[in-house]
């Protein structure tokens, strides 16, 4: 399974259509823990090693960029673990390094089988995301597409870097442990 | 908190002493998957990574060598995970490298504050293990000895290497992946 999912920079407008067209799920906040590698850089192959907690809830997930396009697409491989903090000190004392602690409020959208993302980003701003779920990365790239020119949605605002590469550009040195 | 614990090769006279004297708890069947490093030798270190699979349960747990004895002193670093194949699936694409995947069979009992393991463990034999966790490491390492004298065991009998240790002696060249 892969996903295959756009962001996007975003003003009110877009955010105004997306509440008024797409059907309200639920909102969330994350606090994203990123992790990089004792041995390698996992930017550099690809890879994300995500710990992100919700409300109490914590995720640990482990993604690789597959096909270099224009939309990203990721394979992605998710367990819920009990005590995210217990999960943080055992990638820790494996000599796993903390890139950056992102948090963001995110309201969860869908509109047929697309789940959509207002996502406010301490630090860099407002940005929607529309993910699919599919086998069929061609398919579902051209419709993520179409979907992103009904909500008016420029090519120039797109953004291909994840949330970790913005914000490790933008603050290079913090968060760091 | 720090975990000590003993074990002890063990024959039937031991087994029906523990199974007259202390208060059975469960019967659990352990598949524990022992991982590697991929930028050093956990061994090397003191260090057990290990996954256990539990009648469907998922445990990852790490552990560390703290005081090098006549009993095994580690603190353990434990979380319950959702999914143990997902969880055995990204150590393997950060590069972890299964070591040995060890099946026993464990009955469990308690004897005050000491919980008690009968394990019988596939390819290795039959092993005691007296567990106490205690933030008073030499108390606990004297009340465990005098339950092991206690019990008829001899101190030929201690077995210092953990079951992943004894499994690669025996079997050098199994199980990795």
């Amino acid at each position: 399974m892969f996903e295959v999912e756009v962001k996007a920079r975003i003003g009110e407008e877009t955010r105004r259509l997306v509440r008024a067209r797409c059907r309200f799920l639920r909102e969330e906040r994350h606090v994203d823990i990123y992790f990089d590698a004792p041995h390698r850089r996992l930017a550099d192959s690809g890879e994300v090693l995500r710990l992100r907690q919700i409300d109490g809830r914590a995720v640990l997930t482990y993604k690789k960029k597959r096909v270099n396009a224009d939309v990203r697409v990721r394979e992605e491989i998710e367990v819920h673990v009990g005590n995210g903090d217990a999960t943080a000190e055992i990638l820790k004392r494996l000599g796993f390094r903390v890139l950056a602690e992102i948090r963001k409020r995110r309201e969860i959208f869908e509109l047929g089988d697309c789940q959509i993302s207002l996502d406010d980003v301490e630090g860099l701003g407002e940005f929607l995301e529309v993910e699919l779920k599919s086998e069929n990365v061609s398919d579902a790239k051209s419709r993520i597409l179409a979907l992103l020119r009904e909500l008016g949605i420029s090519d120039d605002a797109v953004e291909k870097r994840p949330y970790i590469q913005l914000y490790l550009e933008k603050f290079p040195n913090a968060d760091r442990s």
